[in-house]
């Protein structure tokens, strides 16, 4: 495959050739990138009835060796993910996303091929999720590749959702399933060790069990932000009272949600959404499915509280599971085990600084 | 000194601690640290008003050993001009700044005693420009530092000023002096080198030649962004018609704007604004002071274009230098030297992919 180095093209030229064909689809994205800023124009079109809009913001730092190895992590996969947790973000506030802004640290093992593929997984995103990319910044790095993108989104004051609105008696509710990402990646990280005992790395492709559990490597490497869950839910009339999306692991998440709504929570461990492939992973490596469910990480899925009061309108919706309820808060955040046993819930989600 | 490390607080202890007394002072700010995503409220009070109200945003990576080298700089003024050079960028465009979000990637090299040294500097430049901290990501880094900082600004429509937008004859001007922060670096390289000839790079201070070279020292380590030549320009009913900060060198700047705006320019040697400090700096290491202050970059001063009829309203403003104007486009961008001869502006600024 063809090198092209990086140098060839200076930081200004980089910046042009990524961005020369973006179109702006978002309304409110006025001025992308070419200048100091990005302007965007929020009040957009109709500004009297616009007075409750509201503009969200989140920001992710990816760093080589810490979020990704890119021995087993393809450039454009994760360009993709490095959009989409953002958008997760922007969702979990029952926002939508519009614009990003993309800070690339790049050393010189990297080519521009390389950047292209990376950068091309980031375009594929915000296609796929209407999102502008308005702005950013590409330099050079000593070491591996940084990537720090920053999202805007909009929501009506009265639409947002927050950590710590979660009511006693609430419904805790979670999409998807939980500990499939965490599987994928223990896959990859097995996979590799066996790839490494062959000279240079280079397995034969039948050398590597990956098959059959494609979908793994899909939750780990390209994972979605739940947009359909936001619009069942819209669809269905359900405001949830409290929610955030299950980056860190489903534990550390309600422990947030229960702190700061002042409330304690209870979940069922049979309640809780796990993939069958995950199962059957995690039993092969000797590894607690219920324990990865619980602090995995990297799921992208959505844990909210809403009303008893909607039970019934949940039922119908898709892929969404009701995993227990919210407690006064002296009784604490606890799981009870298929035997009804009560387990303290921790957060012993990943902790980067404690490796 | 003390010294703790940052595992002993985790990824949430450390954003607490860091953040835990944060105040808001923009009335945009809705929501700061502490959810999925910060909330902002561009429409505040009174919506009507503002819709021609305008969102700015901008993003700044720094990396050490590129952009920073710890031997010299301060955490603490590392952190003021991370944030500031991104204040800069909205002046750039008339604006306001209004929020910013900080995400840091910290090597096991620093202590959580390095870190809220680095905080406090960003901290400081929050609120010496009334701008509040709203969100951002902490996580380990495998080497070195990285900040990465995106700011939020404001705007009404018609006072954004873009590269874009200047015409035949418009003045050509720049505020401060230009080169100045190129020759601090020079000077602290110069006195690193010193530093290293001696037992583990402890020199005496009389060793290193700092004495009267403090304004140099303080333009590369602790720039401000030039707000007060805005307000200036505002009471004086002058709004130009191009411009932007000056971050990688005068001429990669002018060339930037004669290209977007589809002119040439003619800027007078003699006309350059050059501090005496830094003029008397470069004699001594045998650099070439116009060349510093054309290519240096750093300098965060406002370059801005505006009609010939702005003429006698820009007179009175304090430090701020005509240094040429704009011309026809076949006629270039060109620098007449003391004695009359014409040199073409090349964009000979730093190319952080080409060392």
């Amino acid at each position: 495959m063809a090198r092209t180095e990086i140098s060839t093209l200076g930081e200004f030229g980089l910046i042009r050739h990524l961005t020369k064909d973006l179109k702006a689809v978002q309304p409110s994205t006025c001025k992308a990138v070419g200048d100091d800023c990005a302007v965007m124009d929020f009040t957009n079109a109709k500004a009297k009835a616009n007075a409750d809009q509201r503009v969200l913001m989140t920001t992710d730092m990816l760093l080589e060796g810490i979020h990704f190895n890119l021995e087993y992590v393809p450039l454009k996969h994760l360009g993709y993910k490095a959009a989409v947790v953002n958008f997760s973000d922007i969702y979990a506030m029952n926002g939508t996303p519009t614009q990003i802004t993309v800070s690339l640290g790049v050393s010189s093992k990297f080519s521009l091929e390389d950047i292209e593929a990376l950068y091309s997984g980031i375009r594929l995103a915000c296609e796929r999720y209407h999102v502008d990319i308005v702005g950013g910044d590409t330099c050079a790095s000593m070491n591996g590749l940084t990537i720090s993108i920053t999202c805007l989104g909009v929501a009506k004051e009265k639409d947002i959702v927050y950590r710590n609105g979660a009511k006693l008696n609430d419904l805790i509710c979670v999409s998807g399933n939980l500990g499939t990402a965490y599987m994928g990646l223990q896959l990859l990280e097995r996979e590799r060790m066996v790839a490494q005992s062959y000279p240079n790395g280079n397995a034969p492709a039948e050398a590597l069990r990956f098959e059959g559990k494609e979908y793994l490597l899909e939750r780990q490497l390209k994972p979605e932000a739940r947009r359909d869950i936001l619009e069942a839910l819209h669809k269905a009339g359900v405001k949830p009272t409290a929610m955030m999306d299950v980056s860190d692991g489903l534990s550390s998440e309600l422990l947030h949600i229960c702190s700061q709504s002042g409330v304690g929570c209870c979940v069922y461990e049979d309640k809780l959404p796990i993939d069958f492939e995950a199962a059957a992973l995690a039993e092969e490596m000797n590894l607690n499915i219920v324990t990865c469910a619980l602090n995995g990480g990297e799921d992208y899925e959505l844990l909210f509280t809403c009303s008893l009061d909607d039970y019934e309108k949940l039922i119908p919706i898709d892929d969404l599971y009701i995993i227990g309820h919210i407690t006064k808060p002296e009784y604490g955040c606890n799981l009870i085990g298929r035997n009804g046993e009560e387990i303290t819930l921790k957060a012993q989600g990943w902790n980067a600084f404690q490796d």
